[in-house]
């Protein structure tokens, strides 16, 4: 089962690296560019099946490791 | 114009992150876990619409600024 885990800072967060990057397109020609949100994806392979247990342990997962709750969102995709 | 940029490392590159990401899911007990990817995604809002122009101006900024063509591959949404 192939599984991709999308991490994203939360809304109030401050975001650096979104501002960088917002302040990097502006000098680039992208003058319009706002909201910009950096996140990061961790895509993964494993095996079974989508079970209501199998769901509680990706979500220990994401929150202990893939993600800081603190300061992140996360949803995930199984396919 | 909402516009979410995926960057993911090339197949064929080593990517140290998802080997250490690998160690510690099998640590926390995916044991079989297995191809791991870390990439990172920038979502941002911009005017514009979806003109041959414009995608060329994004192909631009996304080989210039949000990725290395060298190591890693992109692709975008638009919405």
């Amino acid at each position: 089962m192939k599984i991709t885990v999308f991490v994203t800072p939360k809304k109030n967060v401050l975001d650096p690296q979104g501002v960088a990057v917002t302040h990097a397109m502006h000098t680039l020609g992208f003058e319009s560019a706002k909201e910009v949100h950096v996140g990061k994806t961790i895509a993964f392979e494993v095996d079974g099946s989508d079970t209501p247990e199998f769901r509680a342990s990706l979500d220990k997962l994401c929150t202990d490791l893939l993600s800081n709750p603190v300061i992140e969102d996360y949803r995930y995709e199984l396919s």
